[in-house]
């Protein structure tokens, strides 16, 4: 098998560069009822305009939609951003509404002209009229996946440059040579791909005007059919070369055969941004359009089935060149494919012997080319379906059939998915090891039609476009709407609040120390009977700090500054100041919410004990641990024990029924804390206050800590003890507005691309 | 001597707060020649405009400087602010030009009419008229030190609010009452003063037009006599209350014996914003202006005195109320003090008794209140005056008095204290501590009239203020010009060259690696014969890092691999590009200088080892250890023995003349490579490369580090190779720029200045 390519690529030892390429997904699929009717609803209002929206649009019909990943270099991240964008298409459909996870669309009615197309241009509605008047529009209501793929480029640069410049008179004479390699063995041997993927047996009452025309069993794929799927009739498309691709192509748009390329209905197309950049610098990529919707996953291909497809390929390029008359060759590979499709998926295939030695072939190559893991992975699955059909998705749809009808099938699965997609609304699917403030963000960028770009997953680093605007993110809200001198700003307490001071703003009054004798002195002197807090200059969620609500011993002073200091070496002594902290979230000057965070607590019921309330407390789906949830569990460790010491109980002893026993001092959420949305709640008077203190540190978007006796009273300016600010972030938690465990969420990530994209005019509800 | 108030500062433990207060000064200093004149060139326009410059403006006379530092709370800061502040203005006269370090001034013309007045409005034009007229120019030209002061206000504040709320009707008068005492016993105690600090014995020639009529001896201090001095005559201002030295001045200006408050000459005023203010809110602070300058320090007063009075005036406040009729006493102490002003210094004073018992007290005084260490050192100094007359200013000073005069003392001393404060230009004298980064940009601040203000130190924080337009900086270019998503951006080299590249830049090609095993697979695909770098993907100053020149062996290329994992997790290889890295400082969307950075090296002359040229190196006083200097050592580490040991050299090795020896690979200036500016020598089609890598990264301030194989050939667009660009810095150190080793110096700092106050329309030499 081994060819003198491959040959070349191990002793180049360029084998590593097989596992890279570049890969991309279309997928089609129906908005239907829960009762599995089409739906009439227009697309969804939330997802913004389909003028520009790069990756949720609308296909032939208003609810057929259709979804678009980007090109990756790797399957997997386009796995993850399809799981995304069908996430993120299915939270903005209506309660009611689902996607319809088969190729073969539902009961469609009995005139098709009442199909409402998609036609929110007046040239998208001109093309649709177009394919009605063609094709009529029962047949454009299937749904498929395509998928885009190109070699690795420095595969085929390394190859040119180290090989074959002597073979070919150009790098895009040789690139080209073999993307027609795979092209044409495509069409040779896509009766493989339509054995195991077909998913098609049967369809819906209404797809045919008269239903008896279709087989009489079921099948593996009515799509990938010459009669029941797409054809353009008896066209025939070139494959002997790019130029003759092209040729062949012009001369049946010359014909009136294709309005355009894009009528061209191929199992396989040669791409480029147009047939005459193609002819001047070659193919980008080959588009695959033969797949059918796999309904066993959300995103209708999974992970075996797009390594596969690429394992496939390169095998493909690993074959001998077809030999003998092309044109007869495709012909039989059509043949074949036609047998595959329309053979019964109970039986075992006619072609068994033929797919067992294709699979043989596969593990050979994986074996020589030392392939990644996930290769075999995928050779194993489809292997299976090989050596027993009733592994095939064909078969066990065909088991599902009821009636004539995979209706109650398709819809279950539908609900299914649509369960799993949306019930953790603070995640992005595909993105679940970022920062949930990351996901959240993105999120709202599919939704919107920006294009996202994951530049450093690991660092929550992305990049926001809309047509020529770019905008970097990290964080979820780190953007080019602060300043630079902004982190070290407000990382700075100090400066932080010398600046807040001097423009009139209460702050705790307090001072840094380094040396433990200058603090005691003028902690003695200064602060009288008043509270006070220790605490580290630079300090992380709160630990080192010491809290005093009285006087403290000048022996309980040292223990704390020295604990402090083994956080940092500048240590704060500041007033401690009396009153519920709200945190103020201010974006473009305007306070966006406000929220009381509550240090870990519970409510005694009278017959539970602290364990038990805590456990209780902890079943709320929003807590969780290590940040991948809204709202973190209470723990039980040494400090929540001490502090429930302090106060004289034990985790095993029941509170009153209404007391309040609180575990931790700390509020932050982070420490199991409890958030609670006081936007309405607060007085306007106070948002004033944290827009100042926004403005005085030249914040854009922030989070202003402040302290409030009563939210309700209005604030007195000749009483500044009434608004203490504690200090600002750089880069606010979003989340815990997003989803307070009480009160009002608010969507204020929505309000950072509003802010960074303005001309998109995003609302927010 | 205690009194009360003294015991109720113990018993509330407030002493700490004696060592804290609010302190300024003023100094006045005559610009004169080489040869003693007085200097006949105009204010140095180096110093922006006198209008609205804060610190450095002039007095009577136009080559009368007058510094004025900020109010700080520690006398230390005001020390460290006035000697940059001398530094600067030093560093901004002509090369001629000196300071004269006396409060006589020097030999003065026939016609005193002849002395330039400083007129640059026509309000200050209008005033010295006046002046001239009432008390003729050449007493004006008489220069001297004012000191302001003020309590901490939190001792106030604690004692009132702890005990004195009971005695006096409210804050202010408690506060007027203690002003009011320091004041009174200062008029009377003011001869100690005038002893310690006397520094004015004699008057040059030309002070008076009869000089017959000045003293026969030399005295303590002329400036501080009745008769010698300022005065305003008989005027009479009360100081028995605030409201008494109000209505005293009213009643003076009413009369026409002072033109405003500004014209009483009194050795203490009671400052507030207004006359008005001071009744209504208080007195703010106390102006104290008897001080003679003092000549063997080059900022007039030392860091002794500014304690000594402090510690002073705690001392007065602890006295008792003066007794009897407090205008007899102020007449004692008047007289007491021009007895001690006109004595011959070279005898002990009549008031040693005197002087010795208010030192004792002193002494008591600081053991009592446990006062600050710096306290017990300006007694320890001053104490050394009262115990022998021959350790006064005024006794040393006649000791060097030449043919009637102290001309030639002054104008070694005004030379000497020259040199130290220009000698090291990339120093702020008072800021030494900080990075020379911030000391330069500081530097310019106080030259260009900037206000300045240092928030926090160690971290180089300082805000620049300009009317009401604040900025922040730091560590000397982190600003508000920049943008917060700026420095995770280039600290991220993956995500850099991501955007670079989009944008059609040429960098390194590369990929990010966080297993071995993938990145040898990868380094054998991919990189061909290529030369290659493998980095921690987050590194510091070069380490971890190794180059190698032709591919390495698989073994070389894991143990290169494995060094870089001990810095980081995530590793880069990229592809070396062989050429000169250019260091482009761009700001502001322009490139402002190019640098080259050699790595170490030395040029043998035949003669030297090795170690000789690298001790011969580091010669050169811009070279130095701990980036004190502008350049580093070069140093003799296990590090430079390996490069040496690589190239066949050790460093007990005579180099050929002329042949250059490397000691390091890594060019870092920060690890003694050398500077060298191109900026001129650059062809200037590659500054728009840097200007476009800034645009693509939406840096205003950055250092853009490009690979160009050669500076001379203009670039071309056809051969990307011809400018590669590595990285990119959102904190560019400016020094390398203000002082290369070689090439012309680029004032950079001053372009931060202008950008961030482009309203005060800074220009750059």
């Amino acid at each position: 098998m081994p060819n003198q390519l491959f040959e070349n690529i191990k002793q180049l030892r360029l084998t590593p560069l097989l596992n890279q390429g570049a890969f991309g997904v279309e997928k089609e699929g129906q908005r239907v009822t829960g009762l599995g009717a089409l739906s009439q609803q227009p697309h969804p209002s939330e997802l913004g305009s389909r003028t520009f929206h790069p990756y949720i649009a609308t296909d032939f019909a208003e609810m057929q939609t259709e979804l678009v990943t980007d090109t990756f270099e790797q399957t997997v991240d386009v796995q993850q951003q399809l799981l995304a964008l069908e996430q993120v298409l299915q939270s903005s459909m209506a309660d009611s509404e689902y996607i319809w996870p088969l190729s073969m669309p539902p009961l469609l009615p009995d005139d098709e002209l009442t199909i409402p197309i998609s036609e929110y241009t007046p040239a998208v509605k001109a093309y649709r009229d177009y394919l009605t008047k063609r094709y009529g529009r029962r047949l454009q209501m299937v749904s498929g996946i395509h998928y885009n793929f190109s070699l690795s480029s420095t595969l085929i640069v390394r190859l040119f440059d180290e090989y074959y410049h002597d073979h070919y008179v150009s790098l895009k004479d040789f690139s080209d040579a073999l993307y027609i390699q795979i092209a044409q063995n495509y069409v040779r041997y896509h009766y493989v791909l339509t054995y195991l993927f077909g998913a098609s047996p049967i369809a819906e009452p209404g797809f045919l005007e008269d239903m008896t025309k279709l087989p009489e069993h079921p099948v593996r794929s009515l799509r990938s059919s010459e009669l029941f799927g797409y054809s353009n009739k008896q066209l025939l498309i070139h494959f002997d070369s790019v130029a003759a691709y092209v040729d062949s192509m012009r001369q049946a748009i010359a014909n009136g055969d294709l309005i355009s390329e894009r009528e061209f209905y191929g199992t396989v197309r040669l791409r480029s941004h147009s047939l005459d950049q193609m002819l001047e610098t070659g193919v980008d990529y080959l588009e695959f359009r033969g797949f059918d919707i796999n309904p066993y996953t959300a995103t209708g291909i999974d992970q075996q089935q797009l390594d596969f497809l690429h394992l496939f390929f390169m095998y493909l390029l690993s074959l001998p060149k077809l030999s003998g008359d092309l044109a007869t060759q495709i012909q039989t590979g059509r043949q074949l494919n036609d047998t595959v499709a329309l053979e019964n998926p109970l039986q075992p295939s006619q072609l068994q012997t033929q797919l067992k030695t294709v699979m043989a072939d596969l593990a050979q190559f994986i074996t020589d080319y030392h392939l990644n893991e996930r290769f075999k992975q995928a050779w194993t699955v489809m292997n299976e379906r090989v050596q027993d059909h009733r592994q095939t998705l064909s078969y066990r749809l065909t088991q599902a059939i009821e009636e004539d009808s995979l209706k109650a099938f398709a819809l279950k699965q539908a609900k299914r998915f649509k369960c799993e997609l949306t019930e953790t609304p603070y995640q992005l699917q595909g993105y679940t090891d970022m920062e949930l403030s990351t996901q959240m963000l993105m999120f709202d960028a599919f939704q919107k039609g920006l294009h996202v770009a994951v530049l450093d997953r690991d660092e929550q680093f992305i990049e926001l476009t809309y047509q020529h605007h770019h905008e970097l993110v990290k964080n979820g809200n780190i953007t080019s709407l602060d300043r630079l001198i902004s982190g070290p700003l407000v990382d700075n307490k100090v400066v932080t609040k010398i600046l807040l001071a001097s423009h009139g703003m209460r702050v705790p009054a307090g001072a840094e120390y380094t040396a433990l004798e200058t603090a005691v002195a003028d902690y003695q002197a200064a602060f009288g009977q008043r509270a006070i807090v220790i605490k580290p200059k630079h300090s992380n969620m709160g630990a080192g700090i010491t809290t005093f609500l009285t006087r403290p011993s000048e022996a309980d002073f040292i223990a704390a500054f020295k604990l402090a200091q083994t956080y940092d070496q500048q240590i704060l002594v500041e007033e401690f100041i009396a009153g519920s902290e709200y945190r103020f979230l201010v974006m473009n000057h305007k306070v966006q919410a406000v929220l009381e965070r509550i240090p870990a607590n519970v409510v005694g019921d009278g017959r539970s004990t602290i364990a038990q309330l805590v456990a209780k407390k902890n079943d709320n789906p929003l807590r969780g641990e290590a940040h991948l949830t809204p709202l973190q569990n209470i723990r039980l460790s040494e400090r929540e024990l001490l502090m429930l010491k302090q106060q004289g109980y034990r985790p095993e002893d029941v509170p009153l029924r209404g007391s309040q026993v609180f575990l931790l001092q700390n509020s932050n959420v982070s420490n199991g804390g409890d958030s609670v949305d006081v936007t309405d709640e607060m007085d306007q008077s106070y948002f004033a206050i944290a827009e100042q203190a926004a403005d005085i540190l030249n914040l854009n978007i922030t989070g202003i800590d402040i302290i409030v006796p009563n939210l309700y009273q209005p604030y007195d300016p000749e009483h500044p003890e009434m608004a203490v600010v504690l200090e600002a972030n750089y880069n606010p938690a979003m989340l815990m507005h997003l989803f307070p465990m009480m009160g009002q969420a608010r969507r204020v990530s929505m309000t950072v691309l509003q802010l960074l994209f303005p001309e998109l005019a995003i609302e927010t509800d």
